[in-house]
């Protein structure tokens, strides 16, 4: 058997989020794995195991996925072609690469990078809508850069977490970076590298850093809200729409290192 | 009764065009006609006339559109707010005025400008898959604008019109101005205004101009074109997710003139 490891770009808008669901609803793993199964001819699902699961209306540019494939058949070189052409047009695999047995997409990811994407505008711009959230401009980007910089580090997180993801052994999270970038036409970038992220995490920490841009909160008080650990205490959860899993960094692989991270 | 101008912002991905269709398909102007006749509170349906019959994929970003509603009512000053409110995320009505009875969005426009949005690059980018055509880098600027200016002018257009349209009494038409220009992240746009448009020209025209930018096509053979009336001597059709109806120009309107046009 081959293991692989896709990364793999799509377009949310139109799936019910990244995790196979019963009942037909339309899901990137499941069109993936419909897509794989047919192209290798197996009588059996053949199961794609992803990074990250992203919720309805999230975009991915690198969620990565493993796959076990048997030898034989379509070279892993040419896999992320001949399945691409199988997908729809929301979703592409960018590459298709063999890893050592027992290499897991999930459980060896050591870290991830999620970009925000604002629109900071007074004219509603129709043709972002499913891209991007639109806001009212007049944001402070020092204030939210400062506001991000006491979230910076290791942190427990319990404030910055909804109600309703999977259960974890601890909401102490490590984020690396959070970097607040000026783009032209009126866009602002929040990226967010982390070693994992609880549920919801980066759109309440956007909402959070959103509201202290406009000055309904004191940088300053970040500490304390993370002291809180109380979800109420934290900003609104940003829109779906506006977020990309962006990269998935693997230990030992080329290019990851924490301080790039 | 108040004889109004509409001017109208639409994301045609999901329509089946502008013009209203029998059996339930989704237009922009059968959408349009419902929310209205639903505002208003009307037995009948509101009929509303639109300068230009978008086909299915094509976007607004300033379609104009008459429609005739009895005094009294909604106010036409809270027309444009209250009816996007009644619409899809689709459609937006930028505004609503009054114009003297008899005048008609679509027998007294002057002159309209299309914008057709192209994307140069060797990455296919899918959030911008329905707004935009993708074509490979590489194209000179120079000699599109060069084959452009060949066009400008009043031409027969005969060669840059497919089938299908309704019967015109003449191919004959007035291309103000073409402007190409180079936008950040390696976008295109063709702007193009004229005194009225056949069916398809604008995406022949861009079809043709693209194949000169990549050099298959000689700028100075521009004329030869124009003089075979030839469809099949012109370039592709260029896709309709790529093109917007970008404004109407009525005579007398405030910032209407040929020059500026």
């Amino acid at each position: 058997m081959r293991n692989i490891l896709l990364t793999i770009r799509y377009d949310g808008t139109d799936f019910h989020g990244w995790q196979r669901q019963p009942g037909g609803l339309r899901t990137v793993q499941g069109t993936i794995e419909e897509a794989l199964t047919k192209l290798v001819r197996s009588d059996t699902l053949i199961s794609v195991e992803g990074t990250g699961r992203t919720d309805a209306g999230v975009h991915a540019l690198g969620q990565c996925a493993t796959v076990q494939l048997p030898d034989g058949g379509i070279p892993t070189e040419r896999l992320a072609f001949a399945l691409s052409n199988m997908l729809p047009d929301d979703i592409e695999i960018v590459s298709a690469e063999e890893r050592p047995a027992g290499f897991h997409a999930r459980f060896d990811a050591a870290g991830k990078t999620y970009v925000y994407r604002l629109l900071a505008s007074d004219t509603y711009d129709m043709f972002r809508r499913k891209y991007c959230w639109q806001v009212k401009p007049g944001l402070s980007l020092s204030a939210m850069r400062e506001a991000a910089a006491f979230l910076e580090g290791t942190h427990d997180f319990a404030a910055f977490q909804s109600a309703g993801g999977e259960e974890k052994e601890t909401t102490v999270r490590t984020i690396f970076e959070i970097a607040v970038e000026e783009l032209p036409e009126e866009r602002i970038d929040i990226a967010v590298t982390g070693d994992g992220f609880l549920y919801n995490m980066v759109r309440i920490l956007v909402g959070t850093l959103v509201e202290t841009g406009y000055g309904k909160r004191d940088p300053a008080d970040m500490p304390a809200l993370l002291e809180s650990k109380d979800r109420d205490r934290a900003g609104q959860t940003a829109p779906a729409r506006g977020l990309y899993l962006k990269k998935v960094y693997f230990p030992g692989e080329m290019g990851y290192t924490v301080e790039e991270a």
